[in-house]
């Protein structure tokens, strides 16, 4: 069983190649009614292109999205969504060195194993470019929560290298977020994580970093026990993204220092709803939401193509060096925060969906 | 779609809550052929088990397993694998009082809220007894991976609250982690970690810790982008477990201040195969494993009961304090490496078998 | 992926061989909230089971079930319904001669084929005895159905080889069903089946049939177009039976020499419901319910069990022949009854609760 | 759960609408290493096409296919396999009266109730220009099957209106299919044939029909128990096609009157293989495989689309005549044999990926 589809109810599948004619997904079991709007979904996608700013890979690729079925006068009729985008900017040639060895820490080794073959061309199925599927079906989940419970998500880069930002998570918002070329709601640590970005492409190396995560106005319930938490799923979500290394929710790596004492989060009556008067848990308690705000962080690895020699092999066995040309982003996080949300949208609005079946 | 299934190919369902007449699992899509030893499971339900040692709660749960199909003169048929336990230790007047409150972070008020009622005896469905299925399932799968291709998993406690053991993962095994009962294999900090469990439970309060994984021998080519990539699922695996907060492979969190020049893995060859010199991916690139061991670690809170007053609320709504009784665990850790170890062995079990379609 | 699991939502898990320790099913995906009587589970069993009239096999099985788990004070929880019935007439040495050869049109030969080995104690999991697991789930599934929207499934034995009955699927009801053994509705067609039986058992031969199936009261919009139709998931669910060969809906086969102006059915208005004149259609048109009583039928070939000698092969390949001995249905078809409506009651309910997610 | 995804490993997603910007599909899971001819499913698609002869619809559809991914170099890389076609011949106006009635027996009303709006051009999802996306998925099928294992598929149409074509199962090849326009293999009864559609047509009116399936050279040991038999994924597969009845394999419901002493099939040795001397299973026992030829019958109902007025209620409840307008099908059996090649080569592509995982 192969492993383009992501959700039970609320089912994406991409497809799609760098270099391929198109890319692009279907989402399948998306309620209908939602009203879909288009330029919104290409303002997402313009979130996750390339060339987007200096700081980013100056690769110019279109990203014009096109709805192909599911959406009749601008509503979900409930029929499969296709959303496809052509690839334009395909200059293989700058890739055919790739086709006979192996980039380190790359999937060019491991397709190769897998598969007795690859398309070499810009990474091909690999490519952060296959992300642009997720985005525009993250885009159509993002409507949907909205429009039934007025869900919000901002993702936001949190770190980068050693420069970590400081982020109110009750006020982030995308408006914050977007700016500056960076993505970091804190502009002073905003600034210095794009020198930073700047010195490490002069250095022909990269960095990696940390995206956060908040999602507001969850609904309570939303998460299947035992295997399919939300948490659970969360992080596969956030795992299946190119570069992610870590995942953590609430206070994470962090709670394994404290006592249950301070980690435990009091249930107060505010009104008549059930809260808890804070929020350790990120919003997630048994593996359902509990109403509170969800909060997670995703970490990225340093980007790993990078512009020096490194010693690798070929595809037939023997040792070379190699060293990246052309267009590269040093540092993926500006834009892999486009696919943290697009990741948690899909997630989210799955298991929104799925819960109405079970209660 | 509710969420009590794992896997996709080896795919394990598991019932029962905390105080019912059972639990147990099915396992469907083990292949035929494999030989099974009853002796063996019932050996990895005893880790699991609470009552082994001082650190873990002084509940007696029997735990004894029954194969019920699948199973004919102690090889696998191919037909679903069932495994019961009975439950035998109920004292559900323990926790009468449980029925009309919500205990600060455990899963009482989301299950309540979800489902409009819930199995409130011993945490019904959300109790770490439910993980008694898994960790059957997962000796089925141990035994899969051994018998088709010598996978060797070990899980083991690294961190205790404030205390890190140092590991050596080249060398770490079931004997070294079975020497003391609190499963570390650095045997200074374990004894510093039983002392420092007790003065959890002498304080009423609880501690986190961090479980490691390693597992050697991964055949090349399992995992299967883009979504269900090994780093995904075994991420997705590893949350689901009760009390689970953070998941890293490789470097994890620590990659993020990373170089690529650093964090990169070069190919070599040795012999005839295509292998890395460093493991700063943890054994799996572009979600697919490269044959170097898998390199993993799991964060736990600290356990949410405790015994001490905390401020919460009824179910009518109304404010109150609730004090934990009973047997329960200061710290999950020592226990928790039985059910680490059970969703690893299922998920590259289930991805060892998916692989054999795909190519 | 192994083919245990039936359904989307409500999925049912069956295990268990005719000769094991217990056969029985998990039923996950279940809403909280439904009402469920053990005895009425049972009532629902024995009508299954073998041994209840003279014209079935005289095999004891006790059938005796237990619920394990997803159910608290008689009501479901929205965890695993696990059920299960220990084997207790487990006279494996009838079935000793089956270990070393293949039993005609039975599945010897295919299950040793296709796993390499096979529980050759009557028929292992290829028993009708597995149906046992169906039939408790279809118990459950019936009980949503029921209290949910009054949905009521009747089935009946049609025909028995060339006797056909005379049967008002408007007024057929389980308890005219049940006013005969053989549970034909037409109570002049039942005496003519009963004799055949007979017959067909002296001649140690056996005989095939028809079920017929009328579900009411169905919810308009069942059914997930384009592959998951009612009908197709209604002819999957039929054809998973043991010795189904044919399934029709509607007018089926005899459509074939209807003209369009005679199998079209009108569209009127019933009160504020859009309902159809004729039912032509038997309750589904492009694949989803439109509120007309679901018709079908189902053909059963005779059972391949015989008490003749039969030329057949060894498992080592030599040429012989087989007569079977013991205790078996000359006809199946009477105890065929329970196994359709508890796959209809599965399917139903599956996209009963499908549909609460897409709309 | 929506329902556009056929299959387990072998997974066929289609989408799009009769008259939206396009329809096609995805195929996620099939293996790496099979060599793909664009011409060959263009050659497929052509023989779905509306336009080929005189007793088809004269609509022009292009049904030019594209392959957007999947595919290097001719060859499969084991990623998702998009393929699309676009809609040229839109002309929404033949349509328009639709938007506000119900076309009596097709899914107009069912569509509406389910999902609260629908596109209503053409038939929207529910036409059966949808069947050319299977159509396109069903020849990468037929390519693994042919290259991986020589299995050879031959729909044809055996029966329209009374009409009945004597078919030779054991020589019919596509080649004699395509020999005359109905696809019936019996020359004199496909020139009856002919005449009779052409009758129904000045007729206004429509014919359903039977079409034949035989599977060659099958592999041992496909189907999984006991849900996912090879019969039950046949009939699913089958019974998803628009304007199917009934499914039958082997004798069918003519079975029914057969006794087992007659319809048994004796296993004889032919070399080393274990072979049955009669077919009356079809190729399928026990719900696996046993290496004789599939034979399988699937009903289709006389088209509901007729030039003759028939009462209907508009979308706002008022009784109406609804009388079709256009250019359509009499009778849909030339083309549905197509959609039954496609539907059986996804079946058996499927069935073959998963038997690997099992054995």
């Amino acid at each position: 069983m192969a492993g383009s589809t992501f959700g039970s109810v609320f089912r994406v599948t991409t497809f799609g190649e760098s270099h391929g004619p198109a890319i692009g997904c279907i989402v399948d079991g998306c309620c209908s009614g939602i009203h879909i709007s288009l330029a919104e979904i290409q303002q997402d996608m313009d979130r996750r292109r390339p060339g987007q700013s200096r700081i980013t890979t100056q690769r110019q690729e279109g990203d014009e999205v096109e709805i192909l079925s599911g959406v009749f006068e601008e509503i979900t009729t409930g029929t499969p969504i296709s959303l496809m985008v052509r690839n334009q900017d395909q200059r293989s040639k700058d890739y055919s060195e790739m086709s006979g060895l192996y980039r380190p820490s790359h999937a060019d080794y491991t397709y190769q194993a897998k598969y007795g073959l690859r398309d070499w061309r810009g990474g091909g199925r690999s490519s952060y470019r296959e992300a642009a599927g997720r985005v525009a079906a993250g885009s159509i989940a993002r409507m949907l929560l909205r429009q039934e419970c007025s869900v919000e998500i901002v993702a936001y880069v949190l770190q980068v290298g050693n420069i970590r930002g400081a982020v109110d998570i009750t006020t982030v918002s995308r408006d914050i977020v977007e700016s500056n070329i960076v993505r970091c709601p804190d502009p002073i640590a905003a600034e210095q994580m794009v020198e930073a970005i700047d010195q490490a492409r002069r250095d022909g190396d990269s960095l990696g970093g940390i995206v956060g995560l908040v999602v507001r106005n969850v609904p309570v319930g939303l998460g299947e026990p035992v295997f399919d938490k939300l948490t659970a799923d969360l992080a596969k979500a956030m795992m299946s993204i190119p570069a992610t290394r870590g995942f953590e929710i609430g206070e994470g790596f962090d709670s394994v220092t404290m006592r249950g004492s301070t980690h435990n989060d009091p249930f107060v009556m505010r009104g008549n709803s059930v809260r808890t008067s804070s929020n350790h848990s990120g919003g997630i308690q048994g593996g359902i939401s509990n109403g509170e705000d969800i909060l997670c962080r995703v970490a990225f690895k340093p980007t790993a193509t990078i512009m020096r020699d490194q010693a690798t092999v070929t595809t037939a066995g023997e040792e070379t060096y190699f060293k990246a040309k052309g267009r590269h982003d040093p540092c993926v996080l500006p834009r892999a925060v486009a696919a943290v949300e697009a990741m948690a949208a899909i997630t989210l609005a799955d298991h929104y969906l799925r819960q109405r079946s079970q209660t």
